[in-house]
């Protein structure tokens, strides 16, 4: 039996804090079978302790760290750096330095866990801020896509280290730790010319095929959804408009349905006699069943849960930092890494205008 | 009674040819009222003709010029401009300004459609392409995004110019020629110093207040579909990325649905009775009930159409036409471009780096 896999919890980040973070601490063990995990969690004792005792099954996994400090949602990282010191969240990944534990899973305020992260545990590669994944919904499955917000601009090194990040981590996490999952990058269309500098730039240096990843070019927006590719790849200003932009579809689609289904009584009758259907239909497209955001390309394993999940969405997140903690993502990283410092690829990026049309 | 709007139409343009181009036209009366509109068809006379003899109400109504050459769907915008004189596409644009037409229309190959409207009709403002917007439904009605395809590198003021363009498109064709729509910029986030340089330096030229907008700020992706604000601006890549992401949420939405629904005997009886419903929420997202996306900064009024776009999706974008070139946009559009070259207002966007976390 290998050693425990130790989750590092911020117990109060998030909109609930413990009564959410111990809960999905329980709900995740369904999910690790007979892999052995452990908890930290750090926070307010007294309100952990009590949220513990109410699962039997958490006694003897979990672990206390007492903390009286938090960090507020609305602290800019600045200030998280300066005052975040013995808080829950900084606790939390100063844990994986010097605590023993494997992964930080934190709901707080995203810009100071990266910050603090950052700091704390420091970047491979050459991006200046972790790159956020998400998790997409599709009809093949889950589609990985970063940046979905952290780089605003980026040059096309960082989009190729965002493709060698991402494939990475769709092995360890979707992919059972095997296999070459698919990685494209996002555009405006499929032929090389399409496209900013920076996109035509990075496809150049990711057909060169000299790194071990399964490159397969261009794809656009209604391909995030088909699944068309496993991995992809975009800045994190595009990728963030086109997560929130796919969020506000699905609450588009529901609040549509809903209105139409409550539009007449046999509309009513249908849609009671066909509400299995519609409520399996309301979990496919709720964001919190792939909840779980790891900050990639620090030097350590973090992952950011959504502020609002509730158990079961924490209880994801805890088996997605899991997983990266426990695959070998790092190595799979670093190698490819590696490969793309080496000075021929970088001179193999050639300058070609192009819009979508 | 005033003088008709005459359309000039691209027969030819688009999947179905004249069967549809002419079917639509027929559709179109039925929204037109009692403006008096006419229509020019330029493409094959006898294809054209055998399409307008099974539309009584067309005769009289309808001109044909006859051309036997046409532009392919993957001709390149520079072959396009070279060999495409005397195409259904280039007549179609150039009666705009020979033939005493007020808009063109065409369902055929976007960037050739661009190129010869951009060389025949010449560009306002300074941008160097037609902006492309689209008509996004949403849980408010219809929002305009532009651009969505056209201008991929785009500084500040060719955001301003889009809100320009925008918010007098908007008010031509949704807001029945009066009012002042909501604009806003897409951005990741809602405070001043998220995104990058462009969105910010836009954001300052625009919140100056001397420009006659109704501006808001900066919205995110998850306000499109909400219908936040009647126009949203971005650059051509990033509102590309999202309309297609919008667009492969529809189609995932509609196959994840339809997979439940069918997916038991209760279910299937439960859709069946709420079929109504169902079949409204299609409709609802269909693209082509607002088919029909003008070239927005040419001298002149040009619509693409779907190259799918059936009669229905052709008879809307012969509606947007018609409002557009029956109303004060030019006007508008005109007033507040030379508000914009006055240096005072040039001189008051301030710089100020951020992303979305």
């Amino acid at each position: 039996m290998s050693d425990p896999i130790v989750l590092s919890i911020d117990a109060m980040g998030g909109d609930h804090g413990p009564p959410a973070t111990v809960a999905g601490a329980d709900l995740a063990l369904d999910r690790f079978g007979d892999r052995p995990v452990r908890y930290l969690f750090h926070g307010d004792a007294d309100l952990i302790r009590a949220e513990l005792a109410k699962f039997p099954r958490l006694q003897g996994l979990a672990e206390v760290r007492h903390t009286d400090t938090v960090i507020s949602g609305d602290e800019k990282p600045a200030q998280a750096l300066r005052r975040g010191k013995g808080t829950s969240l900084w606790n939390a990944v100063e844990a994986l330095r010097t605590g023993g534990a494997q992964a930080a899973i934190s709901g707080g305020n995203t810009g100071a866990l990266m910050a603090i992260s950052k700091l704390i545990l420091r970047m491979m590669g050459g991006s200046d801020r972790p790159a956020i994944v998400a998790g997409w919904p599709t009809l093949r499955g889950v589609t990985a896509v970063l940046d979905v917000g952290a780089n605003i601009d980026c040059d096309a090194n960082q989009l190729v280290e965002f493709a060698i990040l991402g494939s990475a981590f769709y092995t360890a996490v979707y992919g059972g730790g095997v296999g070459r999952p698919s990685v494209a990058l996002l555009n405006v269309g499929s032929e090389d010319m399409k496209g900013h500098q920076e996109v035509r730039d990075a496809h150049a240096l990711l057909r060169s095929g000299k790194l071990d990843l399964d490159y397969r070019g261009f794809v656009e927006g209604n391909d995030i959804a088909m699944g068309a590719v496993d991995v992809i790849v975009t800045d994190g200003f595009t990728g963030n408009v086109a997560l929130k932009t796919g969020e506000g579809m699905a609450r588009f689609f529901a609040a549509t349905l809903r209105e139409q289904l409550t539009s007449s009584l046999m509309n009513k009758a249908g849609a009671l006699l066909a509400s299995g259907a519609l409520n399996a239909l309301k979990a496919r497209l709720d964001p919190s069943s792939v909840n779980g955001g790891p900050l990639l390309g620090l030097k350590g394993t973090v992952v950011k849960s959504h502020g609002g999940a509730d158990a079961r969405g924490l209880a994801n997140a805890y088996f997605v930092a899991a997983n990266l903690a426990g695959s070998n993502y790092a190595e799979d990283v670093a190698r490819n890494m590696a490969r793309l410092s080496e000075p021929e690829i970088l001179a193999d990026a050639e300058p070609s205008a192009g819009s979508a049309v």
